[in-house]
């Protein structure tokens, strides 16, 4: 790095609420009004998906006026690197996006639900900031994973986020297998997530591969009306789900699955 | 289980702030309304440490006036289990803990700072909570290990938190480099945490054992005044590190180290 003085603007990490697909509440009464506060007050934003940014500001201007009309501010969306395909995003379009903040105004970062860059885009960016010496702030938020380990009762010592598991049937089922003997190791808590569509299949193939003691649990639509959260050995689990229909989570929240073998 | 219908008290998961041996900061900032309100209104309380709850308690009194006054509620410490002495905690006392949500009203779970169970004591009630068909809610608020993820750049698709590494040197090295080899096999972060008196300790270790081109970050005190994140290569570290008492964060705060090698 050549830059001799450090920029000025930050880049403000913002969260999200996680009422994707539920019922919205009052912005005001699930985040703090310290993040909202800051989110109204910035002018440039790089966000997940602009159609759900431009809902969160007009949430955000409802509770605390924005600083400046919607319109008015700069709004760009996320490189998006195709699945698998090993694309590199270029440094050039990182510093662009950061422009803003090493002219010295602040940047924030806002990603569809919860905090950005936890199972969700916006790492590359936050690590350009790092790269080009733009202090990054971070504001207080939750995410889906953390609550979702707190609810299930399982480990929360030591855990790992997966991610999503292989979509081909073998190669999921092999997966699985291999993540609950590292948690029988390690004592371990496994997550996983999925598209809601297919909640309930990864239910079903979970309490399928996993051993009948290992505990297992979902986590869906938390802090949202109609969520919850459900723990309990795969042995119960097998016989609650042995008609169709009987997952306790819908095919329209987000869920997080959770496993540990003792 | 005999019982045929189902508790209708509820185990509430009510998350603290992030300010554990930093300035205090106005509590309703920092949380939601929203988990304030619902903190406000319960009257029994299993909590880490009492100490800090009835200091908890007290700021949400500021905000949200406590449906009742504190010398009134019941105030609960969980058991504590000597660390790796493999003592379980009887089923027993998780019931007596449970008892007022068995006979219909709420309990609050809160542990001194950020989410209960994460990190921090509480799971082993929770567990009891889904084993005695007693309902989990978990209020939003922040973690500080996926806020540490989100401000380090490092990959937030696939990550594990580890806890604290072992105190012997051998065996804390030994594991540093197992968990690098296996953040390179499967691009997966590497969390840990450590008392915050030996940070820059851990952080000098970790410089040392982890490779030159590892990404390594260490975010300390987030959301509060003074907290901040730093993200570089190793290599970087080394000689920002190589004259003592240049580590950035402080021997007060508690911190979170996190690795990521490509």
């Amino acid at each position: 790095m050549n830059t001799v003085t450090r920029p000025t603007g930050r880049l403000v990490l913002v969260p999200n609420t996680l009422d994707l697909g539920a019922q919205p509440q009052p912005l005001d009464e699930l985040l703090p009004s310290a993040a909202l506060r800051r989110a109204a007050g910035l002018r440039h934003w790089v966000v997940e998906s602009a159609k759900v940014a431009r809902g969160f500001l007009k949430r955000v201007d409802g509770v605390t006026p924005l600083v400046k009309p919607l319109q008015q501010m700069t709004l760009q969306e996320l490189p998006r690197a195709r699945k698998g395909s090993g694309e590199q995003v270029g440094a050039a379009v990182w510093e662009s996006l950061l422009a803003p903040a090493l002219a010295g105004q602040d940047v924030g970062l806002l990603s569809d639900a919860g905090l950005p860059a936890v199972a969700d885009p916006g790492a590359g960016l936050v690590a350009a900031a790092h790269r080009l010496g733009v202090a990054v702030e971070v504001l207080c938020g939750g995410s889906s994973l953390t609550l979702a380990l707190a609810a299930s009762g399982l480990n929360g010592q030591r855990f790992a986020f997966e991610g999503y598991l292989p979509q081909a049937t073998a190669e999921r089922d092999a997966r699985v297998r291999e993540l609950e003997q590292r948690s029988r190791r390690e004592h371990q808590t496994q997550l996983v997530i999925e598209t809601p569509y297919r909640n309930e299949a990864l239910l079903q193939a979970l309490a399928r591969q996993l051993h009948p003691e290992t505990r297992l649990a979902v986590a869906w639509g938390l802090t949202s009306p109609g969520g919850g959260c459900r723990s309990q050995p795969v042995a119960a689990w097998r016989r609650e789900l042995s008609a169709p229909g009987r997952a306790p989570m819908t095919d329209t929240l987000p869920a997080v699955f959770l496993w540990l073998a003792d």
